[in-house]
């Protein structure tokens, strides 16, 4: 981009978004585009089908900005009012293009509905002097103008699958030779495991304030990510910048660290014990299936992962787990004892070279003054009759599938760490 | 909202968003609030974490609405800006509240980490004449203020969970008290299964159109809904209106009708066993544990679910549900035969009055010519013994989770109409 450069921006179209009606996934789809491409994108607009509203805001954009992505209102009904806002912000007319049309006519040609398509007639105007963006996956056909200095607008369609052809096949080359410059952006995400966003954030103060790399933490349900994000020219350049703070972001957290970009608990486990040719089972009774669920959701958990026994009534837990009645009454069967006897029992009951049990109460009922909602118990059974016990309380304030899915956190996380001391 | 009334906005706030990392989920739920509180929504912005660009946008706001609802920005890391900029933008100070201190401190002294919380001391600071948002699920308050006549600034952070119930134990009360008109938007949504969208729309073409009320169709994976909305003064006036367009589609769409507003598959399915006194259990293996953790997610589901057996491995399969080896050398483990056995078997193993057994190809290796990714087998055992089989083909531009999912949909689906077959 020039070094005049202003930047650009996103605007999304259509009463539906302020409604509630559909989650904006397009923006953030060309947020991520504009990243890849290092191009300087720091707002974005969301109005209705609303032409004044559209003008206004388009004219307040043209003023700061020099390039404009827009989607939605392309489309032929009365209220798809883009193109018609946009030539209007600028005092443009819009001109049929016939060719449009023959095509439009050609691609509706084999359709099977027996419909009047006049009044798609609309998507062929345009101003005299824009480009036409190809729908290849649809009728509405989007536009590249510059209609002031200085100042572009790239539009397209709200449907997500027709805009991202028409970005991948017309826009992306015209915005490379146009606004970018010779750099782009490159990230690679660590994520971890076990620790707090606020630990992260504090132990490493100093990083957040770098300029290139730059460092930024994210925080999910018992999940943090730092994403370092370098600009360069090239991905070998990209890496190296990336490369010295990540050695020290990895010396100073070490096994807090499970994985990069796309690895997630489950499948940083499934390769752990792949690599080992070990195999695991679960017998779960808070969890109710999520810890099968979150190995199974993954492709390649067959090569790992036995099955499990759902163990969700006391009943169960005694005819498939083998755990005494003696045991549920005198203990409970929230309890070390018992969670503990079900990894053993499933272990040995299956087959396999890991077990994992848990027992806990997810609430929002169940819950006493001794055992409170919250309250989890997690036993791993290894290989060579190995226990490891763990008792978790998490926050009152949490519901239900929050306490279900830290929980699961919790277990793959702890034979994540077993796996890795083991093999040390 | 007063006659000079100029509107709500919400501003989002995160360079994660512009990056591309997040979806923007938030907007679109405070969106579907305001539609509910009938306030008059007309514009949605997003910035970074940069506080010049923040308190640009949030002056140009308040020239222009009366309500500003803001996501994001109010932890305790160094690019947490919001409240700092919203304050300068009006240049008024920060000062702390000890009583927050204090509470923060109370929220984390029964957590399990050894952390350095000093930096959330950082979220005490308002505004003096702020009314501070308690946030019952996480440490980072938000805020009411009001910096400038006919123009209030609420203020939420970006975690989903604690926004939402930040908004529900005290925005709704405020904002309808303050901003709504004598009128409210009520909503009441129809919840589909077993039926397309595009059909659903067909046959209702006509009601489409209809202004008050207004019905206007979803679509998410495997499930459709109608949101019928009424504008009313009241919710008995709303329920009027709604009525009579309500009764017409329950007539039309009857049995593929499952439930209305927070229900879901598996909240309806508890529902019906419950009301049967009925349990249930399930042999998982293509959905490996997400059938049972459908049911599990719901609070109340012990009262009807008891266990289930995830045979992963045709081992398993073996040796947990009887099933023969000559009958899965046979059928393969994902055929009819082998699934109806699953079910009967795991009945009788477990002792329940209904069984559900699932085997398929979830992809995207595994496939055949004769048995494709997408083939999955259902079977239903019933108290009677009756046995209902089901044969599924997903399509083949389904991914893993999405055949999964879908397949429990079917299950669920499946027994639910089963079972008002049943009583009928």
């Amino acid at each position: 981009m020039s070094s005049n450069s202003k930047g650009v921006e996103i605007l999304s179209i259509g009463t539906e978004l302020l409604l509630g009606n559909i989650i904006n996934t397009n923006s953030q789809w060309i947020s991520e585009q504009l990243s890849q491409l290092g191009l300087n994108h720091f707002r974005q607009s969301t109005v209705g089908d609303n032409c004044d509203r559209i003008i206004k805001v388009i004219q307040e954009i043209s003023k700061r900005s020099n390039l404009l992505i827009t989607t939605g209102g392309l489309g032929p009904t009365p209220d798809d009012l883009t193109t018609e806002a946009i030539a209007k912000s600028f005092n443009v007319s819009l001109f049929e293009r016939p060719h449009l049309w023959d095509e439009i006519k050609q691609k509706l040609s084999n359709s099977n509905f027996q419909e009047d398509f006049s009044i798609l007639r609309k998507q062929c105007f345009f101003p005299k002097n824009a480009q036409i963006i190809n729908n290849p996956r649809g009728t509405a056909p989007g536009m590249i103008w510059e209609p002031i200095k200085d100042f572009t607008i790239l539009t397209f369609p709200g449907v997500p699958s027709e805009m991202k052809t028409m970005w991948e096949e017309t826009a992306v080359e015209f915005i490379k030779t146009k606004f970018s410059d010779s750099y782009s952006f490159f990230s690679n995400t660590l994520k971890f495991a076990g620790i707090g966003e606020s630990t992260v954030a504090e132990k490493i103060k100093d990083l957040l304030n770098l300029k290139n790399p730059t460092v930024a933490p994210y925080a999910n349900l018992g999940e943090v990510k730092l994403r370092i994000t370098a600009r360069a020219k090239n991905v070998v350049e990209a890496k190296n910048i990336i490369k010295p703070v990540k050695e020290k972001l990895k010396k100073e957290f070490s096994k807090f660290i499970f994985g990069e970009d796309n690895d997630t608990l489950p499948s940083v486990l499934i390769k752990e014990l792949s690599k080992r040719n070990q195999t695991i089972v679960f017998a779960e009774s808070c969890t109710g299936g999520l810890l099968s669920s979150s190995l199974t959701s993954i492709s390649g958990s067959s090569q790992v992962f036995k099955g499990s026994i759902i163990s969700y009534s006391n009943e169960l837990k005694n005819s498939l787990l083998n755990i005494s009645e003696n045991k549920l009454n005198k203990y409970g069967a929230v309890s070390e004892e018992v969670c503990e006897a079900m990894a053993i029992n499933v272990k040995n009951r299956l087959g396999a070279d890991w077990a994992i049990a848990i027992s806990g109460i997810a609430g929002p009922n169940g819950g006493t003054q001794e055992k409170p909602v919250g309250l989890v118990f997690i036993s791993i059974a290894g290989p060579t009759n190995h226990i490891t016990n763990i008792k978790k309380i998490f926050n009152s304030t949490r519901i239900r599938t929050e306490i279900q899915t830290l929980s699961v956190n919790v277990c793959l996380n702890s034979l994540r760490l077993i796996l890795l001391s083991n093999s040390k």
